[in-house]
């Protein structure tokens, strides 16, 4: 059996978009990569929580097969987000941000979870991810997500925590911004050269890439009829491709499992981003995701063979 | 043997980007057309020029099999373009537009011409395009390009001449802005109930997509390591697409055709971009776009069997 360990955010979302409101939802990126990975292998969730956070939605989480003995349950507000999105839905203007319980965040393993073999820090302060990573005794798979925020403000510290794993999961813009460079190719370069062996860029509605040495892999985005909130679709991705690794075993780093795993990363989000919060991810099952697979397939099949 | 049309520009570029500057080099759509579509098919150009534009590239265009009989050379000044972009390549700035001879184009067609069963009428004024379509006797393809300028400003008239067509290639964002929606999916529903059967959408470095009633296709960009300069990428991409459309001759409408032509639009852009105006495009030939074809076959490909 695989052991996939999370740390990450979980914690409640205030979300405005072009298509309604949504008030205190429950978000946080370990709750959506979770509930995205779980699709695929068992979870071991680390993150805080305060008085406020429902049990009733950790429970939902264990029966899912997410493990949440590494959820720490404190005095005080559990995290919470408000932002809204414009008519392109691409980015959110945060209107709010309260920290609260995630202030003082000082992630202790229980002791079952040290033999973890695929990991992924979510992103959170790199000293934080740092010290999650230096609890796990033996892993195979180190992936980790960050954002702007680190990128500009612990640079060094970032880069020092990139250089420990083996996938840097990130989004196209931050990516740019870390390499320091407009060209995609020169920053996945820029970021290979650091040694991280494994670049998965996440483009939103256009897809994803994955950068190895000199092999590229390119996928667009499902093109979806219902986009609603796209909050929570970069972990729910990030759930997808470390799930399906996980699942895979130790065979994780052939090209064909690391492409696939970037396929049901974009399959997963599509889901996610049909509804506000981790409502449509919650609805979504294996024979969903397979038939997902499945149109994702159709999408992008052409005929390759003979001459032009 | 195919006969394909095309009607457009030909003219002058002055194009400044942040790797460097090229003034008065060769441009127009159907210069970048031609030059494309003659990778895959013979082509007949229908455009207008002055007094000082070379011979010596029309010379150059006829020895790739593009037919100029139908390039009118008038008294005055050619058609000249000045823009700029900025490190993302996204979007020119238009530093000025010298219309010159194509205020007072009025395509005439040689009788030679009248028979071409393939027809792509390039981003002109809407009445302009439906002059050239009227002159072609029986075609069997009709595809169109258009822009802003025309979206906004004769907006009746270029509904009028889309629904005429069998295929419309339009940028993503002018696609938005014509069907008046955010949506991708949505816009390709208003766009193909005014009766056109397919639409190419053209994503620049995100790929393209194509839409035919319920059956999508969507392909990703090629990742490159030297983007020079962006002019000339979509009319190179509808280039391809007609060009190998027009190779396939009466069977142009097989789903299999119309994806292999949109990779095939992607594969000779991608030439396009990586030196300044059309020297790239002029350097390419059948086996660097095969090679170019199969790096992107490599760039795409996944293993689609099994279950999750």
């Amino acid at each position: 059996m695989s052991s996939l360990l999370v740390v990450g955010t979980l914690g409640f979302d205030t979300i405005e978009t072009p298509f309604g409101k949504a008030p205190k939802i429950l978000g946080g990126s370990a709750n959506y990569f979770s509930l995205a990975a779980s699709l695929f292998s068992p979870v071991r969730c680390v993150g805080v929580v305060g008085e406020d956070f429902p049990q009733s939605h950790l429970d939902e989480l264990k029966k899912r097969g997410i493990d949440v003995t590494g959820v720490e349950r404190t005095g005080g507000k559990t995290f919470h987000w408000s932002g809204k999105y414009g008519t392109e839905l691409h980015e959110a203007e945060t209107l709010a941000t309260h920290l609260n319980v995630l202030e003082t965040f000082d992630p202790k393993l229980p002791e079952s979870y040290r033999d973890s073999e695929y990991v992924f820090l979510g992103n959170l302060m790199p000293g934080v991810q740092q010290k999650v990573l230096s609890q796990v005794k033996n892993p195979k798979l180190i992936a980790l997500d960050t954002m702007n925020f680190w990128i500009t403000g612990m640079r060094e510290q970032l880069i020092e925590t990139i250089k420990k794993a083996h996938v840097l999961i990130i989004n196209e813009g931050e990516a740019r911004l870390l390499a320091k460079s407009h060209s995609i190719v020169e920053t996945a370069k820029t970021i290979l050269g650091w040694g991280v062996k494994h670049l998965v860029i996440k483009r939103g509605e256009y897809g994803a890439m994955l950068f190895d040495g000199k092999d590229f892999f390119s996928i667009p985005g499902l093109p979806l009829h219902d986009v609603k909130d796209p909050t929570g679709a970069g972990d729910s991705f990030a759930g997808g491709f470390m799930g399906y690794l996980a699942s895979c075993g130790s065979d994780w780093s052939a090209p064909d499992n690391l492409r696939r795993a970037v396929v049901m990363g974009c399959c997963v989000a599509s889901f996610t981003v049909q509804d506000f919060g981790p409502n449509a991810l919650m609805a979504c099952n294996t024979k969903l995701l397979q038939e997902r697979f499945e149109t994702f397939v159709k999408l992008t099949q052409f005929p390759k063979d003979g001459k032009i």
